[in-house]
C-alpha cells in the first residue's frame, strides 16, 4: 500500500528540495558547464512549464478579468529615460571592497552578517547585543554615512581575508551598454518594466478612448546587477516581472469593484505594529480600507486579488502575510506600500509589491520630454479660467532661427504661466527675453512674440493621473511555491515530491501502461491523443521500472494525476484506473470518460472528491507496486 | 448594405497600413516621447496579444505536439560562451563611417543602394547596368576586401553629405556589458537563444533519460547592434525569437513523423536554380526529400511543418517560399539550410530559417570547456576496442601542483588517443611531458603518470549529435503577416482593415449594444460572463457611435466576430445577431448559444460557412448602418 501523505513538514530540509529541482531540472546555474555565473539561473523543461503556467494564470486572473491593456515594451532603455525616473541617480546599492583582493560586498548585507555573528557569541553582553539587534531591524532605513559610522565603530573588515575595507561607494544596479555602432547613445538594461508602460502613456489612454481608470500591464525580463547575489532564484541578475499600472484620478481612487473582495481575510503587518514590536494582524481588507490603514480601496482591491492569485498557485495561506512598508523604507514617490510577502526557509521574503505611487513617474516624464502625460476630467459645473498664451510671429522666428524655429515655437507652447509672467514683464521692460530650453539659449525680440490673455469657458479640467502599482516578482514567487509545496512520504525521507497545485503543475497527467506488451499500445495511443485534444499536458511513462518506482519519479516533477493501463484495461468496458499525487487514492474510470474528467480536474472544474464518490475506488495495483 | 471583401489587393499602401497599425497600437517606435531609438518597438495592446497568441500556437503547435523540451536560459551570456560558439570572433557586419562626420552605415546596404541608384539613371551604359546587378546578386557571399574593391571603384561616398569614407572596419553586433561589480566579468545580451540550449544539452538529454532524438525548444528576446536598422519590424535591435534544436544521431537524420507530411506541397528555390536564374519549383517535400535536394528527411520534416504553422497564423501561401542558403552564404557550421521566406513590400524576407547546424556548436563547447557534450548510440554488436589513459600518481601531482593538482588530473583524463601517444614517448625519451591546458602549461615527470592500455568490450559507442534548428523571428512572422492580411473595403480606401485568421486575432469578439437603454444591460452582462467562462476574449463598445461605424472600428483591430445586442433580443426567444468579419455576413443566434458558437469559430472547432447553414440569416442592420 502506497504510503499516505506525511503531516505538515515542519523541519524542512532545503538542500533536499535543492537537490530534486536541480536532477529533475526545474532550474540550475546559467552556464555551469564554463562555470557558471552567480545570480544568474535557467529552467529546465518543468521550470519553464510551471513558469509559463503560472504567467497564464496571471494573465487570465489579472488582464483577462480586468480588462487591462498588455503591453510588450524595450528593455534595452536609453538614458534619457532612466533619469527622468530617477534609476540612474538613485537606483544604487552601497558596497565596500576589500583593499587589497578588491572583492566587493554589499554593505547592509555585511554589516547584517556581522552583528549576527556578534549576537550569537555567548561572550556578547546583553546590552551590547540589544544594540547589534536595533540596528539590525533600522538598517534598511539608513543613510550611506550612519552606515559607513556603524563599519567603523564595530571595525568591520572583509569576512574572507580579514584585510580592511573601503568607505562605502554607492554601486549603480543597472547594467549599461552603448546602442548603435558610433557608441555615443548609452542605455541601460531596464531594471523594472514598469518605466515601458509610463512612456506610452499617451497611447495607451487614446486606446482607452481618453477614460480613466484602466490599467496597463507587462510581462517581461528586468535585470539588476546586483552585487553579490546569493540565496537561489531569491536574488538573481536576470528577472522576470509582471506588472500592473493601474491609472487612476488622484480625487477618486475608489475602485468599483472592491465591494466583491470586501470580505477576503488578510494577515495584515503594518507599520505601526512593525515600530512597537506588536504582531500582524487578520483582518477583512473591507475593514482596513475603512479604518484607514490601507489608503485607499484601489490599493485595496488589487491586495485582495494578489492573495487569491497567490493562494491559487500554490503558495500557503498560512505562510503569506502583507507588510507595509515604514516611512523610512518607502520609496520617495510611494504614498502607501504593502508588500505580499512569503515565508521560506530564507525568512519572509517580498514576492509581490503593492504600491500607490502617486504621479510621480508621469509627472517626471513629462518634465523631462514637454509631453504632457495628463487625463482630463469633465468638470461638473464649468469654469471661467483665466488663460495667457504665447503667440510667436512665426515669419520673423522663421527668419532669425531657421531650422531651429519649430523647435522655439513648441518650447514655447509649454510654457508655464510663471515663465508667461516674465517673459511679458521682461520683453517691455528689456525689450527682449532669453528662452531656456534644453542646454540650449535663445534671445527672442519684443517683435517676435505677444502674450494674448483671455478669459475661456472649461468644461474639462487636466491632471495628472495617479497610479496603484502591483509588481509581481515570478521567480521569488516560483521559489516560495516550490518550497511551500515540497513534501515527503510518511516514512520515506527519500521519496520526496512536490504538491504543487494541478492547474499550475508542469504536466497535467502521466500515462503508464503496466505492460510492454503490443495489444496495450493502442491504448497509450488513444488515451495519449484524446488528452491532446483537450489540451491535457501529459507524459508516457512506458520503461520497465515497477509502477510504484514510476508513481515516485512523476510525483518528483509533481504530475498530479496518473493514468494507469493494465491488464482489466483490455477487457471490455475498456477502462483505466486513475492516481491522485497527494492522497495516492485510486479510481477505475471508463477510457473514453478519462480525458474530460482529467481536464476537468486540471483546470479546476471539478474536484477528486467528487471522482472519488462517482467512480468505483481501486486498490489492486498498489500490492504489486 | 455593407461593402463586400475587395479583391486581393494588388496595390499595396505600406503607408497605410502602417498608419492602421500605429493609429491602434499594434506598435509603434520604443521611448517616443523621447525622440524614440531606431530599431526597437513596443507593442501596444493588440500587438501584444496578437504576438501572445501566435506564440501560444506555436507551442501547441511544436512543443506540444512533439512534446520538445521546453527551456527558459539566460539573456545575459558570460564572454567564453559566445567565443566558444564563434561570435565574438564573427559575429559582425561591415560598415564603413563618413570621416567628417562619424556617421555609420552598412557597407552592404550603402553598396546596394549606390549600384541601384546607379542603374536607375538612363545615362548608365547596358553595360555598366549588368555589372551593377551582377555585384548586388553576389554581395551577401563577398569578402571584405572585395566589398573595399567595389567601394574604391565606384567611388562611393556618404550619401548624406558627399564626404569620403573610411576604410571597412568590422563592427560586432552584439551589445557588450559587465557582470558584477568589479567591471571584470564581461558579459553580452545574446544574440540568438540557441545556445542556452546547448549549454544545457546534458541536463536535457539525462531529463530524457538518455534517448535520441529529442528537440528542446526556447521562447526568448535576443539583441543584435545593427549598425543603421530602418525597415520597420524587419531589422531590429531587440526582438523575440522562438527557436528549435532538434538533436539527432549524425548516421540516421530520418524522421519517424516524415510520413505524415510527405504530400505537403512546398514553393522551393534551391541554390541550384538560384545559381542558374531559374525560378522557384512547387513540389511535395516527400521527392524534395527522395531526390536529396533537401539534405535528410528531419530537415525536410521541419520545413512542412513550418509551412503548416505560418499558413495557420495567417501567412498567404502564395506569398511564401523556402530559400536554399547557396554555400557562399551559409554558416561555416551548417550542411544544408532553407529560409522560409515570406513575400512582403520590402521584398522577400527571412521569416524562418532552417538549418542543419551538424555537430558544430556542442563540439565548440565541448572543446571550450572539457565537458563532454556526447550521447550514446547502442552498438549492434559489441566490439573490443583498444582503451589507453593516462593514470596519474595522485600523491606526487599533488605534492607538487598544489592547488592545480585536481585541475590537471582533469585535464589528463582528456586527453584525446593521439596526444596519449606523445606523452608516453616524451616520458619515456625525455623523462618528462609538457602539458598545456588553458592558456598554462605544466612539466610533469615520469613518476608521476602512467600510461595504461588495454583491450575492452563496448557495448555503445559516444558521439557528438548533429542538431537541425528550426529558427523564427518572430516580429518578421507578425509583420508578414500583417501585410497579407492588411485589406480595403470594395469603394471605400478609407475603410481598411486586418483580416488575421481568429485563432490569432488580438480578441475574438465584440459585442455592440444597438442602444444605451437599461434594458440592454443584463444581456451585455450575461453574454460577457459567457464569453469569459470559455476563453473567448472580448470587448463591449457600448460607445454612441453608429453600429457600421463601430463595427468599421472593430474591423480595424481585427476583430473576427461581433455580436450584436438589438431590439429583438429583448423578446423572447432572445437571440443576438453574429456578424463575420470577412464576409460581413449575419446570423441570427439563440443568446445561450452564442459563447459556444464564437468558441467553436475561434478555435477552429466550426466553420462560418457551417454558422451560416445551421442560423437563419440576418441583414435588417446593415440598412440603419
Amino acid at each position: 500500500k502506497e504510503l499516505s501523505l506525511a503531516p505538515n513538514v515542519v523541519t524542512f530540509d532545503r538542500a533536499k528540495m535543492e537537490d530534486l529541482l536541480k536532477r529533475r531540472f526545474f532550474y540550475d546555474q546559467s552556464f555551469a558547464i564554463y562555470g557558471g555565473i552567480t545570480g544568474q539561473y535557467d529552467f529546465g523543461p518543468m521550470g519553464c512549464a510551471f513558469k509559463s503556467n503560472l504567467l497564464q494564470i496571471w494573465r487570465q486572473h489579472f488582464v483577462m478579468e480586468e480588462q487591462m491593456l498588455e503591453v510588450d515594451a524595450s528593455i534595452l532603455t536609453p538614458e534619457p529615460v532612466l533619469k527622468a525616473s530617477g534609476h540612474v541617480d538613485r537606483f544604487a546599492d552601497l558596497m565596500v571592497k576589500d583593499v587589497n583582493t578588491g572583492e566587493c560586498f554589499r554593505l547592509d548585507h555585511l554589516i547584517k552578517a556581522h552583528l549576527e555573528l556578534l549576537c550569537a557569541n555567548q561572550k556578547t553582553s546583553a546590552e551590547l547585543k540589544a544594540e547589534c539587534e536595533d540596528i539590525v531591524v533600522k538598517l534598511d532605513g539608513m543613510s550611506k554615512d550612519e552606515m559607513a559610522g556603524i563599519l567603523k565603530k564595530f571595525n568591520m573588515r572583509s569576512p574572507l581575508t580579514g584585510n580592511e575595507l573601503t568607505e562605502p561607494i554607492e554601486f549603480n544596479l543597472m547594467f549599461s551598454t552603448q546602442i548603435g555602432p558610433s557608441g555615443l547613445i548609452k542605455g541601460y538594461l531596464r531594471p523594472e518594466t514598469a518605466q515601458g508602460i509610463f512612456v506610452n502613456f499617451k497611447r495607451l489612454l487614446e486606446f482607452n478612448q481618453g477614460k480613466l481608470p484602466f490599467a496597463a500591464a507587462q510581462i517581461g525580463n528586468a535585470f539588476r546587477n546586483e552585487i553579490s547575489p546569493r540565496s537561489g532564484l531569491i536574488r538573481v541578475r536576470e528577472f522576470t516581472m509582471a506588472e500592473i499600472e493601474h491609472f487612476v484620478d488622484p480625487l477618486d481612487k475608489r475602485h468599483p469593484k472592491f465591494y466583491s473582495v470586501r470580505d477576503i481575510e488578510l494577515i495584515l503587518y503594518s507599520a505601526c505594529n512593525q515600530m512597537d514590536g506588536k504582531p500582524a494582524e487578520k483582518k477583512t481588507i473591507g475593514t482596513a480600507v475603512d479604518e484607514g490603514l490601507v489608503a485607499n480601496s484601489t490599493l485595496g482591491y488589487f491586495m485582495a486579488r494578489i492573495q487569491t492569485f497567490l493562494i491559487k498557485c500554490g503558495v500557503d495561506a498560512t505562510r503569506l502575510r502583507f507588510r507595509q512598508h515604514m516611512n523610512n523604507e518607502m520609496a520617495h514617490y510611494a504614498c502607501d506600500c504593502w508588500d505580499a510577502e512569503c515565508l521560506t526557509s530564507y525568512g519572509w521574503i517580498e514576492c509581490v509589491g503593492c504600491a500607490d505611487r502617486s504621479a510621480y513617474d508621469l509627472t517626471q516624464h513629462t518634465e523631462a520630454t514637454g509631453v504632457k502625460l495628463t487625463a482630463e476630467r469633465r468638470l461638473a459645473t464649468p469654469k471661467e479660467v483665466s488663460v495667457a498664451e504665447a503667440v510667436p510671429n512665426k515669419g520673423k522666428i522663421g527668419k532669425t532661427f531657421k531650422k531651429e524655429a519649430a523647435f522655439i515655437t513648441k518650447a514655447l507652447e509649454n510654457l508655464k504661466l510663471e515663465k508667461l509672467d516674465d517673459l511679458e514683464g521682461k520683453l517691455s521692460t528689456e525689450g527682449k527675453y532669453v528662452l531656456h530650453t534644453g542646454d540650449k539659449e535663445y534671445t527672442l525680440e519684443k517683435d517676435m512674440i505677444e502674450v494674448k490673455r483671455y478669459q475661456q469657458i472649461k468644461h474639462v479640467e487636466e491632471f495628472i493621473p495617479s497610479v496603484v502599482e502591483p509588481s509581481f516578482g515570478i521567480g521569488r514567487i516560483m521559489y516560495s511555491i516550490f518550497e511551500h509545496n515540497f513534501k515527503m512520504r510518511e516514512n520515506d525521507e527519500q521519496r520526496t515530491y512536490l504538491s504543487l497545485p494541478a492547474l499550475v503543475a508542469p504536466l497535467k497527467c502521466s500515462v503508464l501502461p503496466l505492460s510492454r506488451n503490443d495489444e496495450f499500445q493502442p491504448f497509450i495511443k488513444t488515451i495519449s491523443s484524446s488528452f491532446m485534444k483537450v489540451d491535457v499536458s501529459h507524459k508516457v511513462d512506458d520503461s520497465s521500472g515497477s509502477i510504484g518506482r514510476r508513481y515516485a519519479r512523476t510525483d518528483e516533477i509533481s504530475i498530479p494525476y496518473g493514468v494507469t493501463i493494465d491488464f482489466d484495461t483490455l477487457k471490455e468496458p475498456h477502462s483505466v484506473t486513475l492516481r491522485e499525487r497527494d492522497s495516492m487514492n485510486q479510481v477505475r474510470i471508463p477510457v473514453h470518460e478519462i480525458a474530460t474528467v482529467v481536464h476537468n480536474l486540471s483546470y479546476n472544474k471539478d474536484t477528486w472528491k467528487n471522482i472519488e464518490e462517482k467512480y468505483p475506488k481501486f486498490e489492486q495495483q498498489d500490492a504489486k507496486a
